[in-house]
């Protein structure tokens, strides 16, 4: 893990760094000492590590409850290449959704496939992070929504080291079988009218969760609407659980 | 409004009342002076006005927000004389759910008709309660759910005063017309494994109140078994809207 920009702003630290070809960040308090919980972020598609949302929710849960938070580059987003055979898929996809197919499944069928590739990336992240000074081994929660969702799911059903998930705008084509091996409690976030994944998809993969506690919070608005006061629930949510 | 006894515990003053035929209780801060937010709760079915979730809810929203809570028993029910109207109704639902009618319409039937009463009970209730020194003319909230929330939903779709409310543990058939005239916020709970509210008449109440901000809160469970943390959701959406 190679660390390159260092900045600080309003008590956080951000840093920048490599793990082989992946890009990630790193957020502190900026007098971080000794080892806290770590939130790993999942960005959307087509969003990068440093998007809007996932530096809001960073800055957060390091201002308000101290944790580290990371967040890494998914393959062809923010400053990863475009990687051909993901774009091949993606232009084969796209052809077969103006044939007449259904998008959903052809969703799911593409998030799988990448998942086989950051489930092993980001566990090896985890790895490395957990070797920083004011990081450590500490309790890991995971964030992570709509493609965050599609590739956190799998991600959270095979990394034992993560203890609390929240999840959402995702269906169950993507992930029915990963959420059933997450146990670990979980809020859900799914928007009653998202134009991108039928409600009865959302509460298929919240039914399909093994969690023992599992929470679905659903609002009104679509895909991107998921209102503010969420962003409090959610850092209640980690409090909670990664003591 | 008749005050009768009055006992103070661990900063909360307690005070039984009635109102004509209907008994109630008022919690308050010990030390209340002036006006404050007023929280009405419904008790559930077989229940009453300080069933101990009624209880533990008042006590936390007078102790933690300083706010005035009331409660009055449902007709039938806690200090109140069975009814023989609603007793004959209830036993001959009883026969006919035995000669293999659906519980489910009944109920609803069941609970429009005790609405009539209790909606007037309730706004006449909160006249009162509005001339009391230390309660006044605030902003108001109901929580409700089960016979609560079969109750509640026509009564806050009728009290322009109610400004949000928790609801939920209740279906479509009861209340989807009062629903669709509740636009105020509204928190609604749902037991994903409810054993007396099958699953798709939580959501369709939902679906059907009309409220812009809205938020279902979904967990795993039978219908009396809410997640503790739930009630701390609760303080805080009346502590958001309540204001």
């Amino acid at each position: 893990m190679r660390f390159t920009t260092e900045t600080s702003f309003d008590g956080v630290t951000e840093r920048l760094f490599t793990l082989g070809e992946v890009p990630g960040v790193l957020w502190t308090p900026g007098d971080a000492v000794g080892g806290r919980p770590l939130v790993l972020i999942g960005h959307g598609g087509g969003q990068h590590k440093k998007a809007p949302d996932v530096v809001a929710l960073a800055r957060r849960l390091v201002g308000e409850l101290g944790y580290a938070v990371a967040s890494v580059d998914v393959p062809s987003h923010g400053d990863r290449p475009t990687e051909e055979k993901y774009a091949r898929i993606a232009a084969e996809n796209q052809a077969r959704v103006e044939a007449g197919e259904e998008l959903g499944p052809l969703i799911a069928g593409f998030q799988a496939l990448v998942a086989r590739q950051t489930v092993p990336e980001w566990r090896g992240v985890l790895d490395a992070l957990q070797g920083v000074d004011h990081v450590g081994a500490g309790p890991v929660g995971y964030w992570g929504v709509s493609l965050g969702c599609g590739l956190g799911v799998p991600f959270v059903a095979a990394e034992t080291r993560v203890r609390a998930a929240v999840l959402g705008l995702g269906g169950a084509l993507a992930a029915a079988e990963d959420a059933a091996r997450i146990t670990v409690p979980v809020e859900f976030l799914l928007q009653w009218d998202d134009e991108r994944v039928p409600r009865a998809q959302g509460l298929a993969l919240f039914e399909a969760l093994a969690s023992r506690e599992k929470t679905l919070h659903a609002n009104p608005g679509r895909h991107g609407e998921v209102p503010e006061f969420e962003l409090d629930s959610t850092l209640r949510f980690f409090a909670r659980h990664l003591r």
